[in-house]
C-alpha cells in the first residue's frame, strides 16, 4: 500500500489524483488531504476516503467543516499553512502530491522535500519560483521530484529510454490555448469568458488563464530547464492543438522519443503515484487513426509575449522567473477581477521584469522577497 | 572498438551501415563484409575499409574481385554460403548486421546466434520464417538480437520507457506505399515502374514492392510478435503517410510512448550498433513545425490483401509465416519478371496458404522443407 498526501485536493488536479485513488483503492491510500474553502467538497472526500488529516486554508471554514462531519469521524482537520506544512510532512505518507495553485505552494512541498518524500509535483510554482534551488535541496534530502503536469510527465517518460540523459532538444507541446493564430488586435478586446474556454483540457482559472497567455507554456518552460537540467535554448515549444503528443525528447543520436495519449491528466498522475511501475486502468486508449490528424506550428512570441518572457526570464537568471511568476500570478488575478484587460498581462509583466535587478536563490526568503519586490513594484505601476 | 561484420554489404542497409561506420570510425571497425555479385562496390568498401574478409557469394565474380585487388591487400576473399557463414561466425566480430534480402540471410543469422554474437537484425526473413525457433534459440545461446528495421527499432526504444513490458498494444506505422487509398480495380494495371516508386524511403527492389503491397508491413506484423512476444491481436497497423513516427507502444496505463524522427535508416542502424549507448551523429533534426502535418488511417486489408494474410499466417501458426514469406518472395520475383500481375502477388499467396497444413517449427530443417513445399506448389498452380 502506497500512502499519500494531496495537497489541493478539491482542484482540479486533486480530484483527478483522488479518480486514481478510486480506480486503484487496493494500492494507494490517502492520508492527508488539504482545500481552500470548498469545505462540501472537503466533506464528501473525507467520507469516501477516511483521510486521517484535512486542512482548510480558511480558519473559519474549517470550523464549519469540523461542525458538518459526525462525532464518528476520526479525521483531524487543521488549519491555515500550519495545516497545509502538517499535510505536506504527514509521516505515514510517502508521496505528497503538491496539486495546489499559486506560490502558496513552495513552502510546504520544501518541507516534504526536507522530510525525503516523494514529490508528486503538481504546482508550478514550486520549480519555477525556485529553481536550482529546490531542486539541490531535493537532492541533498534524496527527496524525488516526479512530474504531474502532462508535458514534464511526457518528457520524464520519454527519458526513460534512454541510458544516458544525452539531450539534443526537448519538444515541449503547447495546444496554443483558445487564441491560437488570432493577432494583438484580436486579443485586446478578449473577455474573461473567451479566455476561460480551454480547447482541450478542464483545469482551474488560472492555468486556463495563463494557457491562453501561453505564459502557462512559458512557465512549464522554467520549469523544464530545472526538472531535466538543459539549457534554454534546448527547449523547443510547438504548438499542438490536438495535444495527443505530449511532448518528447530528442536525443544526440537524433532519435526522438515522445509520450502520446487522449487528454487525461489521470494518466501522468497514476504514472507518478506508481512510478517506476507502469499499472492498469480502465481510462481509453489512442486510436491514431481515429483522430486522423495531428498539426504543428511555431508560437507567436510576437503575439503572445508571455512565452517570450519566459525565455527571457530564464537567460537573466536567478530570481528574474520568480518575479515573472509573481508577477504574473497578480495580473491574473487582476484580470480575473476585471481591473486589467487581456493584452495587460504581458505589459505588466514585461515592466516589472524590466524594473528587477536579478539575484541568485538561495534561501526561500530571497524567493519571498521577490515576491514582496513585486507587489511593490505592482502597486506604482498600477 | 566494437568490430562487426555486414552481410550484404552492397544493399541499402550495408551501404547505410557503412555510413554509420564512417561517422564514428574511431568506435566502429568492419571485420567482414559480403555481396553478391556487385565486386565494383565490394571493391571500393575494401579499399575504404579494410575488412579480413569478404564473401562475394558469386563464385566466379570472387575470383574476379581476386584479380580486381592489388598484391597488397590483406582482405581474405571466400564465396558462397560458406562464405556467408564465415563472415557470420567471424571471429573478433561482436555484432552482426544481417542486411541481407531474403531467405538466404538465415543460415548465417543462425550460425552467428550460435556464436552468441550480437544480431543487428535487418533481414526479415529471420524471424518471419524462424519465428520462435530463432527467438528461444538467441536465448539459448545468449546472442542479443537488436532490431534495425526502423519500424522495430522505434518499437525496441520505446519499450524501453518501462520498467516492466506491460504492453497493451504495438502501434506499427505504415506509409501506405505508392498504391495507397488506390482500389482493386486500379491496382489491376499497375506497372513495375509504379510499384518501385517508394514515397518515402530509399530501399532495395523486393522491399519496395512489399511496400506496395503492405506485404513489407505483414512481415513486420509477423517479425514483431516474435521480437516483443505479444499476440496478433495487440498489433495495431495505423498507415501514417509522413513516415514520421515510426512506431510506438501503448502500456497497460494508456501512456503510448513513440519514436519519431525523419526517415533516416542511419539512426536505428546507429541505435543497433551502440545499444545501449546514445551516440551523436550530424544528421538531421526533426522540426514537427516545419513538418506541419501528420495524418493517420486505418489500412485497407480488402484491397492489400497481403497485410491480412500475415495476420491470417500468424493465426494458423508454425509454418505457415514460413510459407507466406517464401511464396512472396517467390511471387515478387515473378512479378519483377513480369511473369505475373500485381494483384496476382497477393492472390497466389493466399493460394498457396490454403494448401499448406502448418507444421510446429523445431529446426532449421522445418523451415527449409516449408520453402521446398511453396516451390513445388507454385509450380502446380503456374
Amino acid at each position: 500500500m502506497k500512502y499519500i498526501s494531496i495537497l489541493g485536493s478539491t482542484g482540479s488536479i486533486g480530484t483527478q489524483t483522488l479518480d486514481v485513488v478510486r480506480e486503484h483503492s487496493d494500492e494507494l491510500k490517502v492520508c492527508a488531504i488539504t482545500g481552500n474553502n470548498n469545505i462540501e467538497l472537503l466533506k464528501e472526500q473525507i467520507l469516501e476516503f477516511s483521510p486521517e488529516l484535512c486542512c482548510v486554508m480558511n480558519e473559519g471554514k474549517a470550523l464549519l467543516l469540523k461542525n458538518m462531519l459526525s462525532g464518528n469521524i476520526k479525521t483531524e482537520i487543521l488549519s491555515g499553512m500550519d495545516g497545509l506544512i502538517a499535510a505536506a510532512e504527514y509521516d505515514k505518507s510517502e508521496i505528497i502530491v503538491t496539486a495546489v495553485s499559486g506560490m502558496i505552494g513552495l513552502k510546504p512541498t520544501v518541507a516534504a522535500i526536507k522530510k525525503g518524500k516523494t514529490i508528486a509535483l503538481a504546482n508550478k510554482e514550486t520549480l519555477v519560483t525556485g529553481g536550482s534551488y529546490i531542486m539541490d535541496l531535493a537532492k541533498l534530502y534524496h527527496s524525488a521530484i516526479l512530474p504531474v503536469d502532462s508535458e514534464h510527465s511526457a518528457i520524464f517518460q520519454s527519458l526513460m529510454s534512454s541510458s544516458e540523459k544525452s539531450i539534443n532538444k526537448i519538444i515541449l507541446t503547447a495546444s496554443g490555448g483558445p487564441f491560437r493564430g488570432k493577432d494583438t488586435e484580436y486579443l485586446k478586446n478578449v473577455t474573461i469568458d473567451d479566455a476561460l474556454k480551454h480547447p482541450n483540457w478542464s483545469m482551474g482559472k488560472k492555468i486556463t488563464i495563463d494557457s491562453a497567455t501561453l505564459m502557462n507554456k512559458g512557465l512549464e518552460v522554467i520549469e523544464a530547464k530545472f526538472l531535466f537540467d538543459v539549457k534554454p535554448e534546448q527547449i523547443e515549444v510547438v504548438v499542438h492543438p490536438q495535444s495527443i503528443i505530449h511532448s518528447g525528447v530528442e536525443f544526440c543520436d537524433h532519435s526522438t522519443i515522445a509520450q502520446l495519449g487522449l487528454p487525461d491528466m489521470r494518466v501522468p498522475i497514476q504514472f507518478a503515484l506508481f512510478y517506476p511501475r507502469r499499472e492498469k486502468n480502465s481510462y481509453k486508449s489512442l486510436s491514431l487513426s481515429e483522430i486522423g490528424k495531428l498539426t504543428f506550428e511555431k508560437p507567436d512570441v510576437n503575439v503572445f509575449k508571455c512565452l517570450g518572457l519566459a525565455f527571457e526570464a530564464l537567460k537573466a537568471g536567478g530570481t528574474m522567473p520568480t518575479v515573472l511568476n509573481a508577477s504574473n500570478e497578480a495580473c491574473v488575478d487582476l484580470f480575473l477581477n476585471k481591473k486589467i484587460s487581456f493584452l495587460d498581462i504581458g505589459n505588466i509583466n514585461e515592466k516589472i521584469m524590466l524594473k528587477h535587478n536579478p539575484v541568485k536563490i538561495d534561501s526561500i526568503e530571497t524567493i519571498l522577497a521577490a515576491e514582496v519586490f513585486v507587489k511593490k513594484t505592482l502597486e506604482s505601476i498600477l
